[in-house]
């Protein structure tokens, strides 16, 4: 009793819906040895974008690769993956995903068209599954539709979708075009897919041609209109480049929303993945990799590029900084111009403010890293670590040669070369006296002088 | 009679006209602890401008600031300063300021709108006192109109101001949108913010409503209208973002006015007092700070970072050069990649092309500092000067801590680090020999792959 | 017989055309020393690229300089130039060509119109040799026609231009406008530029009356459209760079199409030889001067720029990688962070990858470069070559003093000041001993601080 009860309030259970993702496709125009749908873009992979949405509608997801892409099945993985071997068009293609399309609604997107959202994919699939919808679709209203295949429909129905070739004067000036993107119940589906056929000048199967089989069936075909911007395919580098900036200026304005100051907005980079929080300033011309945070106060100054790396809060970054993974600078710390530092730990207010590499390295707080500053982690095989204690002070062009541990408040005289650990409050020197040779200057520009009048 | 005369042809004596300031805004849509008007544009506080401009045109200048804006109260020195204890809204505000109203003209400005020029504001105040105008006030005819209260008009005579929300269709068609700034005599001002009141959703007064109250009173009303670009306001990052670009659209294309080339001026930051001289050569992606000048003939090139710095003729900067302030740097002089300058003279003709750190020096003409050269200005407490005499040539990765003086026609050999004096045309060696050791690369090799075979 | 059938089956003699290119023009709104055709657009004179261009149509190019144009002169050759000593204008500059007309086709051309291409200057040649065509000009429809002078026109042929000052509010309501180039017939040419008078304000002669000649004539004047992008012509350093962003859409274009990512194509500077093969990829902020050449597979990271390089295939540069010319970077060589090479040769698989300066050097294939490593090839005179075997290993901070060989297998110790060869597999040392002194860092520091309390 008690379990038909529950089942009687509960809502029918919904079979579970399928995307389909075609990423296939050779992208010839891209002129590019690595598939298409590998393109990054602020990043990361272009597919990574579509996977990481729809996973976010959809109970399961299909990719459609092509042959010898282990790279995209790579990048799929743990979702399904299916080969399709013959390249006979986005229709067969989709047929290669069939026996995985399950008993629920299937929607088939396209790799190269990776910035629909997951707002736009919930809508499609709403409107599958309102009133009499057989299939749904994607359209949108470029703002030069030109080169688009139009959407004729008639009160909310679409009628069929004419290629622009084929159009009339009056279907060409329909402003709604055709997306591609399809959403159908997955019996449906299968059955339309085995009606189109290849009688084309290409002799290739299309996926658009479902939508007259599901007109065809007396099935209610309706549109969803979404934004130009989520719905332009990527066929060319140039293509790419437009997407990049769309991605770009939806990041960008998401942190200035945040309460991030981007003083030029349109010379900062962003990753999916970066963290600014608010009353940060980002000075123009700043690249950000993945696996960034920084946090509230730090400034970013120009010409500076940050990757993996955790900013502390009123940190100084730049100009000209370079953080490469690993890096942790402690709240107020600065790294200064032409310093690089990577899998290294700033303590809260150190600073290496001039032309410094520092890898593998942790320093202690309120420690001064002087100019010319190399840590010398790498020994052809090995990687060593530095240490240096809090309040130290390396003298400027000091070579730290590791494994070597510097305690706290040590100080490097300028220009020595450590080679052994320093204790605590010591004074390390290595370097060479120097000697003054009266008029050896004007006796060495005399010879120079001889020898360039000789020729 | 004489002064009986000259009293008969002189123009009535003016009262002294006044701009009033609302600063006070907390600016909530910016996430920011800072006051809103403390944002920078173009390297200084957006409210600078607002000072600079208004002090061109008008004889007194009153800022309604925040309780806790310490800061904004600095900035707006010595102009007079009131703080609103309450925030009640914009007419709240300006009655704060009303005690300085004086007996002229008084405009009222708003802190986040920074951007009108003094042009527009001479062409206000002379509006209203120009025929039989009562209140005179900003309008726009902005481009997207829609989100902006609309200016109801006739015959010049504004009868009006509609808020959006309450507009009709046949109001929100109109172009004219109210920017909120307002100029009216003082008696006539005074009293009309007495009039107003706060029933409305919000409980606050709005300075707008003098607009209905100068028109209950039968006064002429009459609208002054201004480019979109310098009334629109800044409330979030992003516009704070759109009005930095408009500040550097001007400041671009008024060096280039001045015979400037500026390659790419998209990618050039520039401050509002950046001076170059005609026949600079600005390249892509440099970023100016305050206080450069950059004389006739020099070359900035890409990557730079320029601020607080005198540029001599003919010099070449970059790229990535960075000067920092105090940077002088002489007729053809140059100074190269990865160098950084601060609080030092570079002489006419020298030269700091690669990988250089100079602090606090003086540098004489004709002098060539070698790659890595660093001066050690810093002993984590004082800042000592180095000195460099005309045509000493110091060898590459030289060190020079300072106090430290060498003098004219000096040669270091590379690698020397240099702690006392050198004089005239001597040679200063301070640097260990060279020994080879025959073979030991190889067993060096050696051991580190059995350590890396051993794990 | 034979020479009399060859003779009757080829086509009539054509004389030689004739490219006459005004650049005598002083260019005072540039507010330059340099002449106008001197400034450059993507690193080259905007002279060179119409010299260029009209060198694949015409046969022969004859440039009007001014006096004391040496420069221009100079980039003209091997090319003819006529100085026009009198500046009377444009109809006079061309006067001054008339003895070097040839009897074939003549056009006249201004060398601050730059970027009109080969296929317009053809469609040009191409209208004067067709039908009755007396005369033909080149016209344009641009966005905002505002301040050009109109091409009133009916039936195809043009009747008369009329300036804009001059203008009808109907011719003002013409869009087609006139770009002031002009093709005809030398004989014609030369009697119409006889026949146009000085008869106006400003005393000049101006070319565009030869319009008027032709129609008088009875000739027939006909307009070639091409697009504004091509006809604009630069008077400003703000239209300069105008021309310098439509030359650098044109490039970035081209590489786009040919397979290369440009990340943001807005932030990339290519000059007009730059090659990017498919599959490079360019991220932003890159800037290329002449003579480049990066293979497939390669990577250019932010902020590089790059000049006069080979970059071999699958190399990765930067970021912040400075190729200055002579430099040839190997197959999976890679040039990091604040690294500098000059004239200098990266063997396949060597590395450079922080805070480096290579210059007149040859790097072996695999070898290590370590950080802070310097090359002091210079010594006030002479440049000197340092070579570095495959396989060696160069410590962080080491000098290497040229002319020096460093053999096959090498180790350098960090810090260490090189000046004599090391033979193959030696591991050479040129650095003091550390010494430690307990206790002095806390000894410095307090003095340090009684310093500073007793001010």
């Amino acid at each position: 009793m008690d379990t038909q009860t529950d089942t009687a309030v509960s809502p029918p259970a919904r079979a579970l819906s399928t995307a389909v993702i075609l990423a296939a496709g050779r992208g010839t125009r891209m002129k590019s040895q690595l598939p298409k749908v590998m393109h990054p873009l602020a990043g990361q992979p272009m597919l990574r974008y579509l996977l990481d949405n729809a996973a976010q509608v959809f109970d399961r997801i299909v990719v459609v690769v092509g042959p010898g892409m282990g790279d995209v099945a790579a990048l799929a993985a743990p979702h399904q993956v299916v080969v399709q071997v013959d390249r006979l068009g986005t229709g067969h293609a989709a047929r290669q995903a069939e026996a995985l399309f399950g008993d629920g609604d299937v929607a088939v997107l396209y790799g190269d068209n990776p910035l629909i959202t997951p707002d736009t994919m919930r809508a499609l699939l709403a409107q599958r599954r309102s009133g009499d919808t057989g299939l749904a679709l994607l359209a949108m209203e470029p703002a030069d539709p030109a080169r688009y295949g139009r959407v004729v429909a008639h009160d909310g129905r679409v009628e069929r979708i004419v290629e622009w070739a084929d159009a009339t004067p009056a279907q060409r000036a329909i402003r709604l075009c055709n997306a591609g993107v399809l959403c159908a119940d997955a019996v449906d589906f299968r059955r339309w897919l085995d009606e189109i056929n290849n009688d084309n000048a290409q002799g290739e199967y299309y996926l658009g041609d479902v939508v007259a089989r599901a007109v065809a069936d007396g099935r209610s075909v309706r549109a969803v209109v979404a934004p130009e911007d989520e719905l332009r395919g990527i066929n060319s580098r140039a293509e790419l480049a437009q997407a990049e900036a769309s991605v770009q200026a939806r990041l960008r304005q998401a942190v200035m929303d945040g309460g991030t100051t981007l003083v030029a907005p349109e010379t900062v980079f962003l990753c999916a993945d970066t963290v600014l929080e608010p009353d940060t300033v980002v000075h123009p011309n700043v690249v950000f990799g993945p696996g960034v945070h920084v946090k509230s106060g730090a400034e970013i100054h120009a010409f500076s590029h940050v990757e993996g790396a955790t900013v502390g809060p009123d940190a100084q970054i730049g100009p000209y900084a370079r953080l490469r993974p690993g890096s942790d600078v402690g709240a107020k710390a600065r790294v200064g111009n032409f310093v690089e530092i990577k899998a290294t730990t700033l303590g809260a207010g150190a600073k290496a403010s001039h032309l410094t590499y520092l890898g593998n390295a942790t320093v202690g707080s309120g420690a001064n890293i002087g100019a010319g500053t190399i840590t010398c982690n790498y020994d052809g095989v090995f990687k060593h670590r530095t240490e240096i204690g809090a309040d130290s002070f390396i003298g400027s062009d000091s070579v730290l040669v590791a494994p070597v541990r510097l305690g706290a408040g040590v100080i490097t005289a300028a220009g020595s070369v450590i080679t052994h650990d320093v204790p605590d409050d010591a004074m390390a020197v290595g370097r060479a006296r120097q000697a003054n040779k009266a008029g050896h200057a004007a006796l060495f520009r005399e010879r120079l002088k001889n020898r360039k009048e000789r020729g």
